[in-house]
């Protein structure tokens, strides 16, 4: 059972919350809390031994501590989630293996492709593939259809695996640190269009790659994980390019994972991992 | 400041600690807590806004803790210690150039040597070396003379930078987690003389390294830390213990840098390491 | 167009294989040649710019090279593999992928389990599954029936995907240096059962795999590729099983790779890998 | 005895330098070749098994090779090199360590700081320090004075460690592909002012450092080394700075090592490093 708490920082916190929980005979089995003290933020994630009514102790921990807190008593035991994607397999079909195999830790309610090309793998798994072209419409007509079928799913993530289109911030505004995206990004990131000539041409020696939330403040939102692969002279682009989905496949699942274990919290820009 | 407990678990442990802290006016600024189900121990590092009276609040905290509770109220901003070596320069080097800069979170007392070959870089640093030979006297002889050593410098941990004579069950009992190894470890970890040659000749493509307290328990003590490197066909047997070197002076420098934050709680033979 | 090569070392080997293809206008674009000074032995391994007839530029490059030279001119454009499993889905599902997308390297013919286990994965990617039970019979017969599929496809390489029994001496010496395994093994290794358990009661802080040939010649064969995870002390035996196989899946990934671009060389117990 | 060879690519070049070799009964221990198809260039990297006359060689390699053809026999058994810093100590001393117990794979000859405060360590090894300060005086006279310090030296290396003036164009020009700098380029790449700054307000989870030769071309010249290290929410800004100094230090060490051992060839803006 796990309880997962922020709000504005003051004396006492960890003793008020412990303090309830002790009152309920729950013991705590693990602790981690953070405070920033630039943004004076308080974060703790709390796994109690015992499993108790969710919304009850949300409500009293609400009670006793600062207005602006936020409080989440695992709310899911196991999340649900949505997967874009676009034509790239590698990130959709480890989801798919995990979510077959019930290790994600999520359950993948459907995916939805704005093209046909993942539709066969999904099938195999009996997955719900929904094809949503976005061309000869408007932005606004493309996300207007995801939307529909997101919500019908009622998710608590939406997972882009290589999905393509940009969002408009109109449609991330309605799913607030729901989205999560992971980045071909470089080291140093490059720019624009074929990132991997670039970092070819640069002669770079790592690449990288970035699962983070999607938000409208920044170019990218919150990082959750990022990890490296090397890489050597001998990598023309198109081997870069393959390296690069490796280690997309191996942050993504990281992340994810963090995630689904609510070992993530997020203020500002930036993210706390009791990981 | 930091406080670091470990005692018998039970329900309201970090209750009963925030309440005492929260009693005092103190923040918590960062707090972790693991409880080992299986050992039924419960483990805390809390790190408070303020410094207080370190003697004080240690009894304060264990009048409220069960009675076999281990409390650490940062008793030295600077952790005392004595290096032990024996020939070879680099983890030795490797703290003598951070001790010099301020930056090893411990202070240097001295090095005892069994060789003099590291007398002249110690003497570089204005950093006294003690030879004890164990030549031609008794282990018994041997360990008294470095005993008396140490005593003479009130030290709060002993640092094995590869020094290669076995103490004895008597001379590390009086040591209790207070002494510090770094071990070449492969993987898999090879037995008896000259484990490089047989890394060699296993044909191994990793090789490793581990710090780790010294206890009379086991072969090895609890585990603070361990890292690997790469190796390949190309390396012969001298260039993996060169490769060993390299990680053996970086596992060392981590491992002690956890040690000196009292990051490293130690239960029966193994550790809690709040990274 | 890949020519891999191994014989007795002497003077002038690289002259007589780089004239040799000189002679027939082929440019050498990448090339590879280690010398085992110990064992007195050369490895090479050349790519050349244009294709050639592959068993014509063998018998010329044999006809001028030591008489125990092995040549090999890129025989199998793709290999033809065959996997056994047992019961754990994470190795052989990424192997199912990667052949489904066409980016394993190889062509899988197919699949046998000692176990129904996997046959559900197998059928989802039309690929064959044949269940070969050890139970109620002898070894020899187990193996017989192995033995008569695997000889059906005509493979190059035999991959234990987590297959757990262990095969005999008679068997792998059917396929010298063409069977491939993926060992869990833990730093530093822990023989025995239960491996895992050893592990989280000795507190280790990495966890390994090992990709290797099998031979009968010692414990393990010759190790083709090792890589590690990190783990601590709120890892339970299930977390380190399932940290294990997410290693044990990338380093099986990462050997193949290396097996089926004909990177990998061996020699008595080790390999050469020109990665 | 090793022998570095680049020039354009053509058919033969193997066979004719492995052919003169031979023809010296010189046995070819390692060889490495890379042709990079784009541009169209050749580069090999050679170890004999004895030691020549390296002139005589040169001049009869590029006797036979293209008229472009860069040669190099293993020009200094140990390199020369000067090092060039600032105030932060991590990287210069790593550097003074390993030269002063012979394990650096070049010698340094003397030490120039544009501060004092190095002086005393230089000085504890017997380390020629030459203090050049830049204050009060224009750019040009200020690398005046450097390079009449450096070109007493006769060097084959300028070692920036943490040298923070920016070099001009002029200067540059006198070593080309001799000047190695390690930047504290972090992922992605921030630029600007107070980069550390920046890294802790994005909330990267790696930061990472980049050895480099330092050229006019671009902000940065042909890449030898990248490696990251990580990072998460309870580092503040000093402590990244901490921990991009550990990496500096095993970033530039790796470098050095590569550069020294003639592993690292460059063309344009790239290098081929035959690790």
């Amino acid at each position: 059972m796990v309880i997962v708490i922020q709000c504005a920082d003051k004396v006492g916190l960890v003793a008020t919350i412990a303090g309830l929980l002790q009152g309920q005979d729950l013991n705590i089995v693990s602790m981690r809390e953070h405070v920033d003290g630039i943004q004076n933020r308080f974060f703790a994630r709390v796994e109690v031994s015992k499993p108790v009514e969710a919304h009850t102790l949300e409500v009293q921990l609400k009670a006793v501590l600062p207005p602006d807190a936020q409080v989440i008593v695992n709310p899911n035991p196991v999340k649900r989630i949505v997967v874009l994607a676009t034509k790239e397999y590698h990130c959709l079909s480890d989801i798919l293996i995990r979510n077959h195999f019930n290790t994600l830790g999520a359950e993948v309610l459907g995916v939805i492709g704005n093209h046909s090309t993942l539709d066969d793998i999904c099938r195999r798994f009996d997955m719900t593939f929904d094809l949503v072209s976005h061309e000869g419409i408007s932005k606004e007509a493309f996300e207007a259809q995801l939307d529909k079928i997101i919500k019908k799913y009622r998710v608590d993530y939406i997972v882009l695996a290589k999905f393509v289109r940009i969002l408009s911030p109109s449609f991330v505004e309605k799913y607030p640190l729901q989205i999560i995206n992971i980045h071909h990004s470089f080291l140093p990131a490059f720019i624009g269009a074929n990132p991997y000539k670039q970092a070819y041409e640069r002669g770079v020696k790592l690449i990288g790659a970035t699962a983070h939330f999607v938000t409208n403040q920044l170019d990218e939102g919150p990082i959750i994980a990022q990890q490296i692969i090397s890489v050597n002279h001998s990598y023309n682009s198109s081997d870069m390019v393959k390296a690069g989905k490796e280690i997309e496949t191996a942050v993504l699942a990281n992340a994810l994972q963090l995630v689904f274990d609510d070992k993530v919290l997020v203020y500002q820009n930036k993210t706390v991992v009791f990981d």
